[in-house]
Protein backbone atom coordinates (compact mmCIF):
# COMPACT_ATOMS: atom_id res chain seq x y z
CA UNK A 1 0.00 0.00 0.00
CA UNK A 2 1.43 3.08 -0.87
CA UNK A 3 0.18 6.39 0.35
CA UNK A 4 0.59 10.35 -0.91
CA UNK A 5 1.18 13.19 1.42
CA UNK A 6 1.36 16.05 -0.14
CA UNK A 7 1.41 20.04 0.76
CA UNK A 8 3.90 22.90 0.74
CA UNK A 9 7.72 22.42 0.35
CA UNK A 10 7.54 25.62 2.87
CA UNK A 11 5.22 25.18 5.67
CA UNK A 12 3.98 26.29 8.76
CA UNK A 13 5.20 24.72 12.13
CA UNK A 14 2.14 23.54 12.57
CA UNK A 15 1.58 22.26 9.38
CA UNK A 16 4.82 20.51 10.03
CA UNK A 17 3.87 18.73 12.88
CA UNK A 18 0.87 17.74 11.09
CA UNK A 19 2.56 16.55 8.36
CA UNK A 20 5.11 14.40 10.81
CA UNK A 21 1.94 12.93 12.79
CA UNK A 22 0.82 11.31 9.63
CA UNK A 23 4.20 10.63 8.42
CA UNK A 24 3.94 8.42 11.55
CA UNK A 25 0.88 6.60 11.33
CA UNK A 26 1.47 5.79 7.60
CA UNK A 27 4.25 3.60 8.78
CA UNK A 28 2.44 2.24 11.86
CA UNK A 29 -0.41 0.88 9.29
CA UNK A 30 2.81 -0.49 7.54
CA UNK A 31 2.22 1.76 3.84
CA UNK A 32 4.64 3.07 1.96
CA UNK A 33 5.19 6.81 2.34
CA UNK A 34 5.01 8.54 -1.04
CA UNK A 35 5.55 12.26 -1.22
CA UNK A 36 7.65 14.82 -3.85
CA UNK A 37 10.72 14.31 -1.98
CA UNK A 38 10.82 17.61 -0.86
CA UNK A 39 11.02 20.11 2.22
CA UNK A 40 8.39 21.79 4.15
CA UNK A 41 4.97 18.68 4.56
CA UNK A 42 7.24 16.23 2.41
CA UNK A 43 10.15 16.42 4.49
CA UNK A 44 8.05 16.44 7.74
CA UNK A 45 5.57 13.20 6.91
CA UNK A 46 9.13 11.11 5.38
CA UNK A 47 10.34 12.78 9.22
CA UNK A 48 7.77 11.39 11.06
CA UNK A 49 7.46 7.81 9.00
CA UNK A 50 11.51 7.06 9.55
CA UNK A 51 10.50 7.90 12.99
CA UNK A 52 8.63 4.68 12.97
CA UNK A 53 11.18 2.19 11.04
CA UNK A 54 8.71 3.25 7.37
CA UNK A 55 10.00 3.36 4.26
CA UNK A 56 10.03 6.49 2.03
CA UNK A 57 10.09 7.53 -1.63
CA UNK A 58 10.62 10.95 -2.74
CA UNK A 59 9.07 11.56 -6.40
CA UNK A 60 11.90 14.47 -6.97
CA UNK A 61 10.99 17.26 -9.81
CA UNK A 62 14.76 17.06 -10.87
CA UNK A 63 17.76 15.44 -10.44
CA UNK A 64 18.59 15.93 -6.59
CA UNK A 65 18.84 14.32 -3.64
CA UNK A 66 15.81 15.44 -1.85
CA UNK A 67 15.03 15.87 1.77
CA UNK A 68 17.76 13.73 4.41
CA UNK A 69 14.86 11.49 5.34
CA UNK A 70 14.32 9.47 2.08
CA UNK A 71 15.09 6.09 1.18
CA UNK A 72 14.28 6.27 -2.43
CA UNK A 73 15.10 8.79 -4.84
CA UNK A 74 13.69 9.03 -8.02
CA UNK A 75 14.90 11.81 -9.88
CA UNK A 76 11.91 12.55 -12.66
CA UNK A 77 13.90 15.62 -13.48
CA UNK A 78 10.14 16.63 -14.86
CA UNK A 79 9.39 19.67 -12.58
CA UNK A 80 5.67 20.28 -11.76
CA UNK A 81 5.16 16.70 -14.36
CA UNK A 82 5.98 14.46 -11.54
CA UNK A 83 2.88 15.93 -9.50
CA UNK A 84 0.82 13.45 -12.05
CA UNK A 85 3.14 10.47 -11.56
CA UNK A 86 2.95 11.12 -7.81
CA UNK A 87 -1.04 10.87 -7.50
CA UNK A 88 -0.97 7.61 -10.30
CA UNK A 89 1.33 6.06 -7.93
CA UNK A 90 -0.47 6.58 -4.81
CA UNK A 91 -3.41 4.09 -3.36
CA UNK A 92 -4.88 7.30 -1.28
CA UNK A 93 -3.61 10.58 -0.92
CA UNK A 94 -3.25 13.00 2.09
CA UNK A 95 -3.20 16.55 1.54
CA UNK A 96 -2.03 19.05 4.45
CA UNK A 97 -2.30 22.91 3.92
CA UNK A 98 -0.46 23.78 0.10
CA UNK A 99 -0.30 26.38 -2.42
CA UNK A 100 -1.27 25.72 -6.21
CA UNK A 101 1.23 22.91 -6.52
CA UNK A 102 -0.75 20.73 -3.87
CA UNK A 103 -3.91 22.14 -6.05
CA UNK A 104 -2.51 20.45 -9.02
CA UNK A 105 -2.06 17.06 -7.14
CA UNK A 106 -5.56 17.09 -5.82
CA UNK A 107 -7.15 17.97 -9.06
CA UNK A 108 -5.05 14.63 -10.82
CA UNK A 109 -5.98 12.65 -7.80
CA UNK A 110 -9.86 13.43 -8.29
CA UNK A 111 -9.42 12.90 -12.06
CA UNK A 112 -8.47 9.80 -12.03
CA UNK A 113 -10.57 8.58 -9.16
CA UNK A 114 -8.14 8.33 -6.31
CA UNK A 115 -9.24 9.39 -2.92
CA UNK A 116 -8.02 13.06 -1.15
CA UNK A 117 -8.38 13.28 2.62
CA UNK A 118 -7.37 16.98 3.62
CA UNK A 119 -6.40 18.25 6.40
CA UNK A 120 -6.46 22.14 6.58
CA UNK A 121 -6.24 22.34 2.60
CA UNK A 122 -8.53 23.35 -0.08
CA UNK A 123 -11.89 23.24 0.01
CA UNK A 124 -13.07 21.42 -3.52
CA UNK A 125 -15.52 19.26 -4.13
CA UNK A 126 -14.50 15.59 -3.60
CA UNK A 127 -12.17 16.42 -1.06
CA UNK A 128 -13.15 14.54 2.16
CA UNK A 129 -12.39 17.12 5.08
CA UNK A 130 -10.89 15.94 8.13
CA UNK A 131 -10.65 17.47 11.86
CA UNK A 132 -7.31 15.71 12.65
CA UNK A 133 -4.13 14.10 10.49
CA UNK A 134 -4.87 11.19 11.99
CA UNK A 135 -8.52 11.12 10.58
CA UNK A 136 -7.06 11.62 7.44
CA UNK A 137 -4.35 8.89 7.26
CA UNK A 138 -6.81 6.59 8.95
CA UNK A 139 -9.00 7.01 6.27
CA UNK A 140 -6.83 7.37 3.26
CA UNK A 141 -5.68 3.68 4.75
CA UNK A 142 -8.96 2.40 4.45
CA UNK A 143 -9.26 4.12 0.98
CA UNK A 144 -6.73 2.51 0.05
CA UNK A 145 -7.38 -0.98 1.07
CA UNK A 146 -10.72 -0.68 -0.84
CA UNK A 147 -9.70 0.35 -4.04
CA UNK A 148 -6.91 -2.50 -4.27
CA UNK B 1 2.18 34.35 -28.93
CA UNK B 2 1.01 31.29 -27.73
CA UNK B 3 -2.97 30.77 -25.83
CA UNK B 4 -3.65 27.73 -24.39
CA UNK B 5 -7.60 27.06 -24.56
CA UNK B 6 -8.48 24.51 -21.65
CA UNK B 7 -11.65 22.75 -20.88
CA UNK B 8 -13.42 19.66 -21.31
CA UNK B 9 -13.18 16.72 -23.61
CA UNK B 10 -16.94 16.59 -23.38
CA UNK B 11 -18.86 19.60 -22.93
CA UNK B 12 -21.97 22.17 -23.32
CA UNK B 13 -23.43 23.23 -26.57
CA UNK B 14 -23.11 26.44 -25.29
CA UNK B 15 -19.06 26.13 -24.18
CA UNK B 16 -18.52 24.23 -27.37
CA UNK B 17 -19.77 27.42 -28.99
CA UNK B 18 -17.81 29.69 -26.47
CA UNK B 19 -14.31 27.26 -27.47
CA UNK B 20 -14.69 27.96 -30.86
CA UNK B 21 -15.42 31.92 -30.29
CA UNK B 22 -12.18 32.33 -28.34
CA UNK B 23 -10.43 30.06 -31.05
CA UNK B 24 -11.70 32.41 -33.80
CA UNK B 25 -10.69 35.37 -31.51
CA UNK B 26 -7.09 33.83 -30.53
CA UNK B 27 -6.52 33.27 -34.56
CA UNK B 28 -7.71 36.78 -35.32
CA UNK B 29 -4.78 37.54 -32.40
CA UNK B 30 -2.61 35.97 -34.73
CA UNK B 31 -1.37 33.77 -31.68
CA UNK B 32 -1.05 30.26 -32.09
CA UNK B 33 -4.07 28.12 -30.23
CA UNK B 34 -2.52 25.05 -28.20
CA UNK B 35 -4.43 22.80 -26.44
CA UNK B 36 -5.07 19.52 -24.90
CA UNK B 37 -5.60 17.81 -28.77
CA UNK B 38 -8.93 16.06 -27.75
CA UNK B 39 -12.48 16.66 -28.27
CA UNK B 40 -15.32 19.35 -26.68
CA UNK B 41 -13.79 22.71 -25.77
CA UNK B 42 -10.38 21.27 -27.41
CA UNK B 43 -11.99 20.49 -30.82
CA UNK B 44 -14.02 23.63 -30.99
CA UNK B 45 -11.55 26.12 -30.18
CA UNK B 46 -9.22 24.46 -32.67
CA UNK B 47 -12.31 24.49 -34.89
CA UNK B 48 -12.72 28.25 -34.69
CA UNK B 49 -9.01 29.16 -35.21
CA UNK B 50 -8.96 27.40 -38.67
CA UNK B 51 -11.85 28.75 -39.59
CA UNK B 52 -10.11 31.98 -39.13
CA UNK B 53 -7.18 30.99 -41.07
CA UNK B 54 -5.44 30.33 -37.65
CA UNK B 55 -2.71 27.64 -36.52
CA UNK B 56 -3.39 24.89 -34.33
CA UNK B 57 -1.36 22.90 -31.50
CA UNK B 58 -2.98 19.64 -30.10
CA UNK B 59 -0.76 18.64 -26.71
CA UNK B 60 -2.27 15.32 -26.94
CA UNK B 61 -1.88 12.42 -24.02
CA UNK B 62 -1.43 9.55 -26.20
CA UNK B 63 0.16 8.76 -29.35
CA UNK B 64 -3.72 9.13 -31.42
CA UNK B 65 -4.29 11.70 -34.20
CA UNK B 66 -6.59 14.01 -31.94
CA UNK B 67 -8.90 16.30 -33.29
CA UNK B 68 -9.80 16.57 -37.12
CA UNK B 69 -8.43 20.29 -36.38
CA UNK B 70 -5.05 19.69 -35.87
CA UNK B 71 -1.93 21.54 -37.52
CA UNK B 72 0.34 20.08 -35.32
CA UNK B 73 -0.01 17.31 -32.88
CA UNK B 74 2.59 16.67 -30.13
CA UNK B 75 2.04 12.66 -29.09
CA UNK B 76 3.11 13.19 -25.61
CA UNK B 77 2.20 9.17 -24.47
CA UNK B 78 2.09 10.73 -20.83
CA UNK B 79 -1.26 11.21 -20.29
CA UNK B 80 -2.30 13.85 -18.05
CA UNK B 81 1.49 14.93 -17.62
CA UNK B 82 0.38 16.64 -20.90
CA UNK B 83 -1.16 18.79 -18.48
CA UNK B 84 1.83 20.35 -17.18
CA UNK B 85 3.66 20.61 -20.42
CA UNK B 86 0.57 22.53 -22.11
CA UNK B 87 0.08 25.39 -19.89
CA UNK B 88 4.25 25.58 -19.52
CA UNK B 89 3.80 26.00 -23.15
CA UNK B 90 1.33 28.96 -23.09
CA UNK B 91 2.23 32.44 -22.53
CA UNK B 92 -1.89 32.86 -21.17
CA UNK B 93 -4.36 30.75 -20.39
CA UNK B 94 -8.26 30.16 -21.04
CA UNK B 95 -10.29 28.59 -19.12
CA UNK B 96 -13.90 27.25 -20.37
CA UNK B 97 -15.95 25.48 -18.05
CA UNK B 98 -14.18 22.26 -17.00
CA UNK B 99 -13.72 19.62 -14.10
CA UNK B 100 -10.64 18.27 -12.64
CA UNK B 101 -8.52 17.57 -15.30
CA UNK B 102 -9.03 21.34 -16.16
CA UNK B 103 -8.43 22.44 -12.65
CA UNK B 104 -5.26 20.58 -12.56
CA UNK B 105 -4.11 22.56 -15.76
CA UNK B 106 -5.35 25.77 -13.95
CA UNK B 107 -3.24 25.30 -10.89
CA UNK B 108 -0.14 24.46 -12.61
CA UNK B 109 -0.32 27.77 -14.74
CA UNK B 110 -0.59 29.80 -11.30
CA UNK B 111 1.92 28.04 -9.87
CA UNK B 112 4.47 29.12 -12.66
CA UNK B 113 3.21 32.17 -12.80
CA UNK B 114 1.26 31.85 -15.76
CA UNK B 115 -2.54 34.25 -16.24
CA UNK B 116 -5.15 32.82 -16.41
CA UNK B 117 -8.95 34.30 -17.46
CA UNK B 118 -11.88 32.19 -16.98
CA UNK B 119 -15.25 31.96 -18.54
CA UNK B 120 -17.92 29.92 -16.73
CA UNK B 121 -15.19 27.82 -15.19
CA UNK B 122 -13.35 27.05 -11.46
CA UNK B 123 -13.37 30.30 -9.14
CA UNK B 124 -9.94 29.77 -7.52
CA UNK B 125 -7.95 32.87 -6.24
CA UNK B 126 -6.01 33.69 -9.08
CA UNK B 127 -8.00 33.24 -12.11
CA UNK B 128 -9.60 36.21 -13.79
CA UNK B 129 -13.41 35.55 -14.56
CA UNK B 130 -14.21 37.25 -17.05
CA UNK B 131 -18.16 37.54 -18.50
CA UNK B 132 -17.43 36.49 -21.89
CA UNK B 133 -14.92 34.21 -24.25
CA UNK B 134 -14.22 37.78 -25.92
CA UNK B 135 -13.15 39.34 -22.76
CA UNK B 136 -10.83 36.67 -22.02
CA UNK B 137 -9.09 36.25 -25.09
CA UNK B 138 -8.37 39.76 -25.66
CA UNK B 139 -7.15 40.27 -21.96
CA UNK B 140 -5.09 36.80 -21.86
CA UNK B 141 -3.54 38.05 -25.40
CA UNK B 142 -2.72 41.30 -23.63
CA UNK B 143 -1.07 39.57 -20.91
CA UNK B 144 0.53 37.16 -22.84
CA UNK B 145 2.18 40.46 -24.78
CA UNK B 146 2.95 41.67 -21.51
CA UNK B 147 4.81 38.80 -20.19
CA UNK B 148 6.62 38.19 -23.24
CA UNK C 1 3.14 15.55 -42.12
CA UNK C 2 5.93 15.54 -39.22
CA UNK C 3 9.28 14.80 -39.98
CA UNK C 4 11.84 15.07 -36.83
CA UNK C 5 15.76 16.15 -37.90
CA UNK C 6 17.47 14.69 -34.32
CA UNK C 7 21.53 15.32 -33.83
CA UNK C 8 23.89 17.59 -31.40
CA UNK C 9 23.32 20.57 -30.05
CA UNK C 10 26.85 21.61 -30.81
CA UNK C 11 28.03 20.21 -33.87
CA UNK C 12 30.60 20.47 -37.15
CA UNK C 13 30.00 23.04 -40.18
CA UNK C 14 29.71 20.30 -42.38
CA UNK C 15 26.40 18.86 -39.88
CA UNK C 16 25.10 22.27 -39.70
CA UNK C 17 25.05 22.99 -43.21
CA UNK C 18 23.68 19.55 -44.00
CA UNK C 19 20.57 19.80 -41.56
CA UNK C 20 20.00 23.11 -42.56
CA UNK C 21 19.75 21.39 -46.49
CA UNK C 22 17.40 18.80 -45.10
CA UNK C 23 15.62 21.59 -43.24
CA UNK C 24 14.78 23.46 -46.37
CA UNK C 25 13.72 20.01 -48.16
CA UNK C 26 11.24 19.21 -45.48
CA UNK C 27 9.40 22.70 -45.94
CA UNK C 28 9.77 21.79 -49.58
CA UNK C 29 7.67 18.78 -49.07
CA UNK C 30 5.29 20.59 -47.20
CA UNK C 31 6.10 18.65 -44.20
CA UNK C 32 6.39 20.40 -40.74
CA UNK C 33 9.52 20.27 -39.31
CA UNK C 34 9.91 18.96 -35.80
CA UNK C 35 13.22 18.83 -33.56
CA UNK C 36 14.30 19.65 -29.96
CA UNK C 37 14.22 23.08 -30.45
CA UNK C 38 17.78 24.11 -29.18
CA UNK C 39 21.37 24.88 -31.49
CA UNK C 40 22.95 23.13 -34.02
CA UNK C 41 22.06 20.13 -35.72
CA UNK C 42 17.98 21.22 -34.47
CA UNK C 43 18.92 25.03 -35.11
CA UNK C 44 20.33 24.49 -39.02
CA UNK C 45 17.11 22.67 -39.36
CA UNK C 46 15.00 24.89 -38.49
CA UNK C 47 16.83 27.40 -40.23
CA UNK C 48 16.79 25.98 -43.64
CA UNK C 49 13.11 25.38 -42.95
CA UNK C 50 12.32 28.86 -42.20
CA UNK C 51 14.18 29.93 -45.33
CA UNK C 52 11.67 28.08 -47.63
CA UNK C 53 8.60 29.55 -45.75
CA UNK C 54 8.15 26.00 -43.85
CA UNK C 55 6.85 25.53 -39.97
CA UNK C 56 8.95 24.54 -37.16
CA UNK C 57 8.12 22.88 -33.62
CA UNK C 58 10.75 22.87 -31.02
CA UNK C 59 10.45 20.20 -28.33
CA UNK C 60 12.03 21.89 -25.94
CA UNK C 61 13.85 20.50 -22.80
CA UNK C 62 13.20 23.25 -20.23
CA UNK C 63 11.05 26.08 -20.09
CA UNK C 64 13.14 28.33 -22.55
CA UNK C 65 13.02 30.42 -25.68
CA UNK C 66 14.89 27.76 -28.11
CA UNK C 67 16.98 28.83 -31.15
CA UNK C 68 15.60 31.95 -32.93
CA UNK C 69 14.39 29.89 -36.14
CA UNK C 70 10.86 28.43 -34.01
CA UNK C 71 7.14 28.90 -35.04
CA UNK C 72 5.88 26.87 -32.32
CA UNK C 73 7.88 26.46 -28.92
CA UNK C 74 6.13 23.48 -26.71
CA UNK C 75 7.93 23.70 -23.24
CA UNK C 76 8.52 20.36 -21.80
CA UNK C 77 10.51 21.08 -18.92
CA UNK C 78 11.12 17.27 -18.76
CA UNK C 79 15.01 17.41 -19.70
CA UNK C 80 15.52 14.03 -21.82
CA UNK C 81 12.15 12.73 -21.26
CA UNK C 82 11.44 15.41 -24.09
CA UNK C 83 13.27 13.30 -26.53
CA UNK C 84 10.89 10.38 -26.18
CA UNK C 85 7.80 12.87 -27.08
CA UNK C 86 9.94 14.17 -30.13
CA UNK C 87 9.92 10.75 -32.02
CA UNK C 88 6.51 9.65 -31.06
CA UNK C 89 5.16 12.88 -32.83
CA UNK C 90 7.45 12.42 -35.66
CA UNK C 91 6.23 10.59 -38.41
CA UNK C 92 9.58 9.61 -40.04
CA UNK C 93 13.12 10.66 -38.14
CA UNK C 94 15.79 12.18 -39.79
CA UNK C 95 19.51 11.41 -38.23
CA UNK C 96 22.62 14.19 -38.71
CA UNK C 97 25.57 13.31 -36.71
CA UNK C 98 24.74 12.93 -33.38
CA UNK C 99 25.88 11.66 -29.71
CA UNK C 100 24.27 9.77 -27.17
CA UNK C 101 21.30 12.02 -26.96
CA UNK C 102 20.69 11.02 -30.58
CA UNK C 103 20.87 7.61 -29.90
CA UNK C 104 18.69 7.46 -27.30
CA UNK C 105 15.98 9.59 -30.24
CA UNK C 106 17.04 6.86 -32.78
CA UNK C 107 16.19 3.82 -30.05
CA UNK C 108 12.84 4.75 -29.22
CA UNK C 109 12.05 5.50 -32.74
CA UNK C 110 12.95 1.88 -33.87
CA UNK C 111 11.19 0.60 -30.66
CA UNK C 112 8.30 1.73 -31.42
CA UNK C 113 8.34 1.54 -35.42
CA UNK C 114 9.28 5.02 -36.79
CA UNK C 115 11.73 4.36 -39.47
CA UNK C 116 15.19 6.93 -38.97
CA UNK C 117 17.10 7.55 -42.18
CA UNK C 118 20.84 8.78 -41.22
CA UNK C 119 23.27 10.66 -43.00
CA UNK C 120 26.93 10.16 -40.71
CA UNK C 121 25.00 8.46 -37.68
CA UNK C 122 24.71 5.93 -35.63
CA UNK C 123 25.24 2.61 -37.25
CA UNK C 124 22.41 0.58 -35.43
CA UNK C 125 20.20 -2.33 -37.24
CA UNK C 126 17.57 -0.45 -38.53
CA UNK C 127 18.74 3.10 -39.13
CA UNK C 128 18.75 3.21 -42.95
CA UNK C 129 22.04 4.58 -44.10
CA UNK C 130 21.89 7.86 -46.80
CA UNK C 131 24.84 9.07 -48.48
CA UNK C 132 23.06 12.65 -48.56
CA UNK C 133 20.94 14.73 -46.34
CA UNK C 134 18.69 14.99 -49.60
CA UNK C 135 18.31 11.02 -49.81
CA UNK C 136 17.47 11.25 -45.72
CA UNK C 137 14.62 13.69 -46.33
CA UNK C 138 13.23 12.48 -49.80
CA UNK C 139 13.11 8.78 -48.23
CA UNK C 140 11.82 9.67 -45.08
CA UNK C 141 9.05 11.82 -46.76
CA UNK C 142 8.36 8.76 -48.81
CA UNK C 143 7.67 6.65 -45.10
CA UNK C 144 6.14 9.27 -43.05
CA UNK C 145 3.14 9.33 -46.35
CA UNK C 146 3.15 5.44 -46.39
CA UNK C 147 2.60 5.58 -42.49
CA UNK C 148 -0.79 7.46 -42.32
CA UNK D 1 22.43 3.52 -3.37
CA UNK D 2 20.40 2.56 -6.40
CA UNK D 3 21.61 0.50 -8.98
CA UNK D 4 19.05 -0.59 -12.12
CA UNK D 5 18.73 -3.29 -14.06
CA UNK D 6 17.67 -3.20 -17.83
CA UNK D 7 16.74 -5.25 -20.35
CA UNK D 8 14.07 -6.94 -22.28
CA UNK D 9 10.47 -8.07 -20.90
CA UNK D 10 10.71 -10.74 -23.18
CA UNK D 11 14.14 -12.74 -22.35
CA UNK D 12 15.91 -16.16 -22.96
CA UNK D 13 15.97 -18.60 -20.27
CA UNK D 14 19.50 -17.74 -19.86
CA UNK D 15 19.25 -13.85 -19.67
CA UNK D 16 16.49 -14.70 -16.80
CA UNK D 17 19.01 -16.36 -14.61
CA UNK D 18 21.36 -13.73 -15.52
CA UNK D 19 18.80 -10.94 -14.81
CA UNK D 20 18.15 -13.25 -11.40
CA UNK D 21 21.60 -13.73 -10.10
CA UNK D 22 22.76 -9.69 -10.74
CA UNK D 23 19.29 -8.85 -8.42
CA UNK D 24 20.70 -11.01 -5.93
CA UNK D 25 24.27 -9.67 -6.02
CA UNK D 26 22.44 -6.20 -5.70
CA UNK D 27 20.42 -7.14 -2.71
CA UNK D 28 23.28 -8.42 -0.78
CA UNK D 29 25.73 -5.22 -1.51
CA UNK D 30 22.40 -3.70 0.07
CA UNK D 31 21.56 -1.61 -2.49
CA UNK D 32 18.28 -0.54 -3.72
CA UNK D 33 17.20 -2.61 -7.15
CA UNK D 34 15.35 0.11 -10.12
CA UNK D 35 13.87 -0.84 -13.12
CA UNK D 36 10.98 -1.09 -15.42
CA UNK D 37 8.72 -3.17 -13.75
CA UNK D 38 7.55 -5.37 -16.08
CA UNK D 39 8.33 -8.95 -17.26
CA UNK D 40 11.28 -10.68 -18.10
CA UNK D 41 15.06 -9.32 -17.16
CA UNK D 42 12.89 -7.02 -14.99
CA UNK D 43 10.91 -9.51 -13.19
CA UNK D 44 14.19 -11.62 -12.59
CA UNK D 45 16.34 -9.05 -11.02
CA UNK D 46 13.03 -8.07 -8.64
CA UNK D 47 12.69 -11.59 -7.73
CA UNK D 48 16.78 -12.47 -7.43
CA UNK D 49 16.86 -9.43 -5.11
CA UNK D 50 13.81 -10.34 -3.00
CA UNK D 51 15.16 -13.89 -2.47
CA UNK D 52 17.70 -12.65 -0.19
CA UNK D 53 15.81 -9.38 1.13
CA UNK D 54 16.51 -6.06 -0.86
CA UNK D 55 14.12 -3.85 -1.90
CA UNK D 56 12.62 -3.69 -5.69
CA UNK D 57 11.39 -0.63 -7.16
CA UNK D 58 9.52 -0.19 -10.45
CA UNK D 59 9.07 2.67 -12.66
CA UNK D 60 5.92 1.48 -14.98
CA UNK D 61 5.23 2.84 -18.20
CA UNK D 62 1.87 2.59 -17.43
CA UNK D 63 -0.97 2.34 -14.41
CA UNK D 64 -0.51 -1.02 -13.74
CA UNK D 65 0.81 -3.39 -10.06
CA UNK D 66 3.89 -4.31 -12.43
CA UNK D 67 5.65 -7.44 -11.76
CA UNK D 68 4.90 -9.74 -8.69
CA UNK D 69 8.14 -9.09 -6.49
CA UNK D 70 8.26 -5.23 -6.54
CA UNK D 71 7.75 -3.34 -2.91
CA UNK D 72 7.42 0.20 -4.83
CA UNK D 73 5.29 0.41 -7.82
CA UNK D 74 5.95 3.89 -9.74
CA UNK D 75 3.28 4.48 -12.06
CA UNK D 76 4.22 6.86 -14.25
CA UNK D 77 1.92 6.61 -16.86
CA UNK D 78 4.55 7.97 -19.67
CA UNK D 79 5.47 4.71 -21.58
CA UNK D 80 9.06 5.06 -22.86
CA UNK D 81 9.44 8.03 -20.91
CA UNK D 82 10.01 6.00 -17.94
CA UNK D 83 13.52 5.03 -19.58
CA UNK D 84 14.76 8.29 -18.85
CA UNK D 85 13.82 8.42 -14.89
CA UNK D 86 14.81 5.14 -14.60
CA UNK D 87 18.42 6.05 -15.84
CA UNK D 88 18.03 9.40 -13.83
CA UNK D 89 17.24 7.62 -10.81
CA UNK D 90 19.86 5.06 -10.66
CA UNK D 91 23.65 5.52 -9.11
CA UNK D 92 24.82 3.36 -11.47
CA UNK D 93 23.11 0.56 -14.66
CA UNK D 94 23.27 -3.11 -15.32
CA UNK D 95 22.01 -4.33 -18.57
CA UNK D 96 21.33 -7.56 -20.21
CA UNK D 97 20.78 -8.37 -22.97
CA UNK D 98 18.07 -5.84 -24.38
CA UNK D 99 16.17 -4.09 -27.77
CA UNK D 100 15.76 -1.07 -28.67
CA UNK D 101 14.50 -0.03 -25.26
CA UNK D 102 17.16 -0.81 -23.37
CA UNK D 103 19.67 0.65 -25.83
CA UNK D 104 17.66 3.89 -25.22
CA UNK D 105 18.46 3.93 -21.48
CA UNK D 106 21.77 2.78 -22.12
CA UNK D 107 22.07 5.65 -24.31
CA UNK D 108 20.89 8.45 -21.74
CA UNK D 109 22.30 6.69 -18.82
CA UNK D 110 25.84 7.83 -20.67
CA UNK D 111 24.48 11.05 -21.88
CA UNK D 112 23.77 11.85 -18.29
CA UNK D 113 27.44 10.63 -17.45
CA UNK D 114 26.14 7.22 -15.37
CA UNK D 115 28.40 4.36 -15.57
CA UNK D 116 27.16 1.40 -17.27
CA UNK D 117 27.79 -2.53 -16.82
CA UNK D 118 26.81 -4.79 -19.82
CA UNK D 119 26.89 -8.36 -19.99
CA UNK D 120 25.72 -9.80 -23.72
CA UNK D 121 24.31 -6.62 -24.37
CA UNK D 122 24.82 -3.65 -26.81
CA UNK D 123 28.49 -2.74 -27.58
CA UNK D 124 28.49 0.84 -27.41
CA UNK D 125 31.21 2.92 -26.77
CA UNK D 126 30.89 3.40 -23.14
CA UNK D 127 28.99 0.28 -22.48
CA UNK D 128 31.91 -1.40 -19.84
CA UNK D 129 31.54 -5.07 -20.79
CA UNK D 130 31.37 -7.60 -18.40
CA UNK D 131 32.02 -11.00 -18.61
CA UNK D 132 29.43 -12.57 -16.12
CA UNK D 133 26.25 -10.70 -14.34
CA UNK D 134 28.18 -11.01 -11.02
CA UNK D 135 31.33 -8.74 -13.06
CA UNK D 136 29.06 -6.42 -13.96
CA UNK D 137 27.13 -5.72 -10.17
CA UNK D 138 30.49 -5.85 -8.35
CA UNK D 139 31.48 -2.88 -10.70
CA UNK D 140 28.24 -0.74 -11.09
CA UNK D 141 27.85 -0.94 -7.03
CA UNK D 142 32.12 0.44 -6.65
CA UNK D 143 30.76 2.65 -9.25
CA UNK D 144 27.64 3.60 -7.72
CA UNK D 145 29.71 4.67 -4.35
CA UNK D 146 32.19 6.19 -6.26
CA UNK D 147 29.64 8.91 -7.77
CA UNK D 148 28.24 9.64 -4.66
Amino acid sequence: MQIAVIGKAECTEEEYEAARAAGSLIAESRAVLCCGGLGGVMEAACRGAREKGGTTVGLLPDAGQGNPFLDIAIRTGMGYGRNVVLVQSADAVVAIGGGYGTLSEIAIALKIGKKVFGYRTWEIEGVAACSSPEEAVSRAVAAAGRSR
